[in-house]
Order: C-alpha cells, then structure tokens, then sequence
C-alpha cells in the first residue's frame, strides 16, 4: 500500500494510491501520522476501504504534501555507505569496528514535499544533494534489538539530506576543535533541506529494504546511483541504534544516509534553476526545483 | 505575565497565574503554542481576561506540564559561558574570534515538566546536569539582526539540559575522528533529559534577560550558581544567530548554555533518588526527581 498527504480543494487531506487516484481516507484516519499511530488495526480498516472505496481523487488535481507532515524526529545517518566515506577522503575501517553515526535536522522546517522547492538561502555557498532511503516509524521503539528492528517500521520513502558544506562565518574567527564538527551539523539545519516523498510506501510492498536501486540525477544528468544494500548499518541496525538513544514515535524518520556522488566530490553544487530527481525502486520519485532566495 | 499549560480534572489546560492560582485562558487561545502564535494581540487580550477574571484553579490541585508541551525545536548551545569552558579544560578565547555553538534535542521525547522524574536510562554511565535559562520563541524569526532579537523572544523559563557524558559503545569499536562529537551530542538526547519550566515568564516581566542570578542545586547543595549577565553570546545574539541557520517558530526553545559547576568537573554525577532545582530569579523554580530505569 502507498499512502499520501495531500492538499485539495483547501483542505488537507490523508488517502491511499489506487491506480492514478487517491481513495480519500481522511475520515477514517485524520492524518498520515493517526493512521500510523493506529497500528496494524488501521492498516487492516485501510485495505478494505480502499478494496471497496473508489480512487474518487486524482493524483494530478492534488498537491502533494510531505507524507508526515508533522513528523516528531528526523534522524539522519552521517557515512552508512563506504563509497560516501571514501569518495570524502575518509577510511572505512570495517563495520564492526565503528557506530553508526546519528544526527538530527529540525523536521518542521527542513521537510517539503513532491514538486516543493529547494531554496537555497542567501548565507549558503556549497549545497549539495544526498539521496537516501527514508524509513518512517510505526510503532514507540526503546531499547530494540537488531533483529526485532523492522518490526517497528511503518513504510519507507524517499528523502534528499540536502546539505552546505561551507557554513559562512564570520571572518574574524580563528581555527577552534570542534568547528568543522558544528558548521557540517548547522549546514544541514536551512529551511526545505529535507524534501521527502513523494508517498509513504508500507512494508507490505517492502519486504527487504536492503536490496533496491536507488538514484539521485540533477537536471536529468545521473549522479547518484548505487543500492540500499550497500548501507553498512542495516535498516533494522539503525532502528535498533536509534532506538537505544531515544524513544522512537509513529511518524519518526531515519534518513539511513547517502552513497557516492554527491557534489562536494566534484566541486559542483546545487544552483537557481536545478531539477533534482531522486528515486528508489518500489518506493517512487521524489522531483524538486531549486531556486536561489 | 506568567503562563502555564496544566493537566485539571483529566485536561490539558492553559491559563496566567493570579497569585496562587490559575486564571483558566484555555477556551480563549486553546494553547500556549496557540496564545504565542497570536502575537501582541493576545497578550493584551489576556491581561484583560487576567484582570477581570478569578484564579478559579489553585495551582495546588493541578499537575504543570512544560511550558510549550509542543515545541517544534529544541536548541541549545555549547560553551556559551566562559566559566564552563574552562571548568571543562577548554580555552576561551574571546567573544569576537569565535561563534555559538548550537545543536538540537528532539523535543517531543525529552522535554519534561515541573515534578516529572528525570530517568537515568538504563545504558547510561555519567549523567549531568546543566541549568540553563531557556528562550521562548514569540515569532517567527530569519536573518534577524543582533538588536532585533529580543524582539522575536516571548518569554523565559528554567531547562535543565541533562546531559550523557559518556555514552555507551560496543567494546570493540576502535577511535575514529569524530567519534567524540557524535557520541556527545547523541548523550544530549535520552528521554526526560529536558526538564522545562515550571512556567512561562512573558518579557513584560523580564526587561532585561542578561542580569539573573542562575542557581542549581542538587539535594540541596548548590553546585551552579552564577548570572545570566555571564553568557558568551547574548540572548539577542543568540537569536540572531539562529535565525541565519533555520526559521525560528513561535514556541521554539533555544537553551542558552551553562555555567560553571556540573558534575563532569567533580566526578559526581546524577544518581537514584537525587532531587534536582534549578533556579533563575524572577523566572521560577523547576524541580525535578531523578530515577534510575
């Protein structure tokens, strides 16, 4: 099943792909994060009412909205695919001798939606794309092991950890420890750099996150291109990590980090004009411009 | 002005306090997310209702939740106090070659309320606390300028921002650059490590935010103690800051950094049964007891 947020006719409302429509679900459910919160109960409820429903909205008369819109926690993987730590001059010394590393963007003002744009705020010099699997939460997870980690996963979509590289500060700093480390997390912090969407697919189309293609092309030139089983921490790893760290929420989103290509490896950056396009297969095709402020 | 979102007979409520008790604003803003977002106009309109209204709840008969129990963001900032840098070994090396530090909590699983209970979860080693007056956020804010920020900022109360200063890592991990940031950050985020409150001080009480005397103690003993004229960077400068990294929400929280005298300092950290106060004068009382999981 995919299900989607969208705005139509002034209202916002939550419904379920059925061919080129959307059988609407707002009444049943409220919104993307209520139905997640109602579990496996929901989910059920859902199936028949889109077996039975009609698709009596068309995807084309809707704008697409961020699949949670009001998502509590967006957890972000920094270096989960050895090519991404490479091709940044990095070493990759071997799963089992590291931790993921988890960080967080501000989810209320980074996360757009299908066809939103990317602005690239006049303080920015080097944005750059990352594309990645994005995995929302479906049930409160605290201290779960590996092997129960998919159990609370809901559905994945796509999501571009858009990210500046050279934070501008003032030029009368002086060389501190710890600078790089705070301009690289603030760099990820500007408004709309977390496009996502455009659908929550379930785990019912998703058995195994770990094996499906994904690709990241800016103005249709491919520059991202790789598979999710390439991630050194695994979906069900990176749930069960988070998980130790904090209670995990319907609705939270780990971003499970990025592959080789992105633009600080070339010196190319996103610019005004830009159509970027990231994809997953099974999941869907996440499309936004970009444009200078 | 002090505001406060309670818990009454099974509901959330919002009201002022009136001396020892709670005129209920609860059918006029709904919320203090809700009352914030109103602007000007609603603080003139809740004097009104204050000044004509009774304190019909006593603050007794009612359990105070967090000042904004839907906070958005959560910021806070690091080494903003000359005394706590170098309490911690570091160099200060001046207001003007340097910049905030800022990074994030996830708001909705660790900010408490007055008398919840701080958890000491059940993979951590050496927990600290970290007084600190919290900013309230009033409206929204970008690119704001130095001598503007006061203007975006509604109110002030009490966080203590709790803090894992050596989070648990598998055995066999080998050190990497980066490692010490990553895991620093990540001990800021356990559940309950965001006590908050008890109320919301409104700036009509609060002219200057840089001349309070800042104390906690912990059973008793005083261990910070100190004045928020101390800060690095100023609230207005704070602000400002923010504001060039992400868009400031009205009920976003921006934590302002500690003092001398946390436990790293000493060896001693929080344990089983401790009861922690933290005091800002003119701002209120938050007390928190603390529980091993």
């Amino acid at each position: 099943m995919k299900v989607v947020t969208f705005e139509h006719n002034g209202r916002q409302g939550f419904g379920a792909l059925k061919g080129n429509g959307i059988v609407d679900l707002t009444d049943a459910f409220g919104s993307a994060k209520a139905f997640l919160e109602g579990g496996e109960a929901n989910l059920s409820k859902a199936n028949d009412l889109i077996e039975r429903g009609d698709a009596s909205i068309s995807v084309d008369d809707v704008r697409i909205r961020p699949p949670v819109p009001d998502t509590h926690k967006l957890l972000c993987l920094a270096g989960n695919y050895q090519s991404h730590v490479e091709e940044g001059g990095g070493t990759f010394i071997g799963k089992e001798k590291t931790w993921p590393r988890v960080f967080m963007k501000p989810p209320s003002t980074t996360i757009i939606g299908q066809n939103d744009t990317i602005i690239l705020p006049r303080n920015a010099q080097k944005i750059d794309w990352e594309c990645e699997l994005a995995v929302v939460i479906g049930k409160h997870a605290r201290f779960v092991e590996p092997d129960e980690g998919l159990d609370y996963v809901a559905g994945y979509t796509v999501i571009i950890d858009v990210s500046e590289r050279s934070l501008e500060v003032p030029d009368a700093r002086e060389p501190q420890d710890g600078d790089e480390w705070f301009d690289w997390l603030n760099g990820k912090w500007f408004d709309t750099f977390a496009p996502c969407g455009p659908y929550l697919t379930l785990t019912d189309e998703i058995h195994d996150p770990q094996g499906l293609p994904i690709k990241l092309s800016v103005n249709g030139v491919v520059r991202q291109d790789g598979n999710t089983g390439q991630m050194t921490y695994s979906v069900a790893e990176l749930v069960s990590w988070s998980s130790n760290l904090v209670t995990l929420e319907p609705g939270d989103i780990i971003a499970t980090g990025t592959l080789a290509g992105v633009g600080a490896t070339t010196g190319e950056f996103l610019k005004d004009g830009d159509r970027v396009e990231g994809e997953i297969e099974g999941i869907g095709v996440l499309v936004c411009d970009v444009k200078a402020e």
